[in-house]
C-alpha cells in the first residue's frame, strides 16, 4: 500500500462543489469512483479543501493509498481514463510522508478570479468570467485591495466553515493583471494562508463595487474595525479558480 | 426602413451549425428569431457565410433590414435581450450603402484555430481547444505552413460548397502564435480570401501531422501537384473561431 498526491483540474460548471453528496455529481465523488474501479477500498479520499458549486481549478490537490503495482504514470492515465471530460488528473506522485496532510499541510492557497469589461456579454467569455459594466477605476480598486493585505480579522467578508471557528487570515498577495484584449479583461490573485466561506468572491465584489464608485474605501476600512455597512453580494462562482496549494 | 450590418459572437457548442435548419437549433435561426421579436418580417439575414456545427465565432458578420425608431445601441440591447446566453451581438451600425452584401463584399476572412500541447486532457481548456500529443516540432509546422500561402489551387485540402465550384483560393497570411503557458498553447491564425469547406481543419490536421513527424512536407507539396497521398482526417470543430471579416 502506498500513499499518492494527485494534482486535479476541473472545469466545475456541472458539478454541486467539490465536497461528496448523496446523489449529487461531485468532484469528490467522481474521483472516489474513478479509484474504485481501479481498486480502491478506502472510504473518502482527503483533499487540500472544498471549493463550492460552480467553482473551478487548476490546482486542487488530494491524497489517497492504493495498493498498485505499475507506474504513476500508468496510475495517471487509468484515472484520467475513468474520469468524465470536466475532471483530469493533471499529475500524481507517490508521498513517502505517510502524514502529510493535504488540509493541514498547506502553507498558503492561492485563488484566481477572471472578469472581462463589457457592457454586453461575451458568450465564448462567460462560462469562465463575470462581466462587469460600468468600467470600474483601476486606482481604486487598486488602493481598496491593500486593505485586505495582512494578517486581518475577515468576519466581515465571509464565515468560517465550522460555526464558531477563528476568522482571522493572513493574504500574503493580492494583486490584479490586465490583459488589454477586446474586451479588458482582469485577473485577481489572492494568496493567504486559508479562507473564509465565499471569502474570495466577497472581495471581488467589494472591490469592482469600489472601483465602480458604489462603495467608499473608508467603508471596508470600517468593515474592518467592526463598524460594517457594506451592501451585501458575492461574485458568481464560475469566475473563480483555485490556482495552486503552496506546501 | 434601415440596413444594419452586426457583428456576431458565438459559442457553436450547442449549435447545429451558422446555417438555419428545421428544427434544430442554429445561430442564423436564433437570431432571425430574436429580429422577429422586434418587428422584424424578412424572410432571412444575409450573413458573411455559414460555419459548420461546433465552430465558435468572435467576428461573424450579417446584414438586415429593420424599420427602428430608437438608437442603434437600443436595437443592440434589444436584440441581445432577445438572444440566447450562447450568442450576442458584439456591434451594430446602419449602413448606408444599400448593396452592402456580407459575403460578396468580403475581401479576406480570418479565422483562429486554438491548440494545447499536453498528454492529458485540461478540463478548463477541451471546450474551445484540440489536444495535442506528442508535442510537435516547431521548425516543420513553420516550414509546412509557408506551402499553404499563396495563389493556389486547394482541391487536396477541401471541397467547394457548391459542387463543381472553383477550388482556387488566395491565402494572405497563415502564423503560429505561442503561448507559453502550462500547458503551452498554439494558435493558428489564417487568412485568405475565403476558404473550401472543412478547408481550415483540414491544413491544422495536415500542418499537426508533419510536425510530430507522421506526413513529410514532400507529400504537402505533391498534393498540392495533383498527387494526393495525405491521409484522411480534420482537427475538431471545437479549436475553430471565425475571428475577423474584412471589408
Amino acid at each position: 500500500m502506498a500513499l499518492y498526491q494527485i494534482n486535479i483540474s476541473y472545469d466545475g460548471t456541472d458539478f454541486y462543489g467539490y465536497q461528496r453528496q448523496t446523489d449529487r455529481r461531485t468532484i469528490q465523488g467522481e474521483i472516489e469512483l474513478a479509484l474504485k474501479k481501479i481498486g480502491w477500498k478506502d472510504d473518502s479520499i482527503i483533499s487540500s479543501g472544498r471549493t463550492d458549486a460552480g467553482v473551478h481549478a487548476d490546482g486542487q490537490v488530494a491524497r489517497f493509498d492504493l495498493e498498485w503495482k505499475h507506474s504513476e504514470n500508468q496510475l495517471r492515465k487509468a484515472l484520467n481514463a475513468n474520469l468524465p471530460a470536466d475532471i483530469s488528473i493533471n499529475s500524481l506522485r507517490q508521498v513517502v510522508d505517510k502524514e502529510f496532510h493535504p488540509r493541514f499541510d498547506a502553507k498558503t492557497r492561492v485563488y484566481r478570479y477572471q472578469i472581462y469589461l463589457s457592457e454586453h456579454r461575451y458568450p465564448l467569455l462567460d462560462r469562465f468570467h463575470w462581466q462587469i459594466w460600468p468600467e470600474p477605476e483601476e486606482s481604486l480598486i487598486h488602493t481598496a485591495t491593500q486593505e485586505f493585505i495582512g494578517f486581518k480579522d475577515f468576519r466581515a467578508f465571509g464565515r468560517p466553515y465550522q460555526s464558531g471557528g477563528r476568522t482571522v487570515r493572513i493574504i500574503n498577495k493580492a494583486e490584479w493583471i490586465k490583459k488589454s484584449d477586446s474586451p479588458v479583461r482582469l485577473d485577481f490573485r489572492i494568496e493567504g494562508n486559508s479562507f473564509l466561506y465565499h471569502m474570495v468572491r466577497r472581495l471581488v465584489f467589494i472591490l469592482i463595487k469600489v472601483g465602480q464608485g458604489r462603495i467608499s474605501i473608508s467603508h471596508v476600512i470600517d468593515a474592518f474595525e467592526g463598524n460594517d455597512n457594506l451592501p451585501a453580494g458575492i461574485a458568481p462562482a464560475k469566475g473563480l479558480f483555485l490556482e495552486k496549494i503552496n506546501y
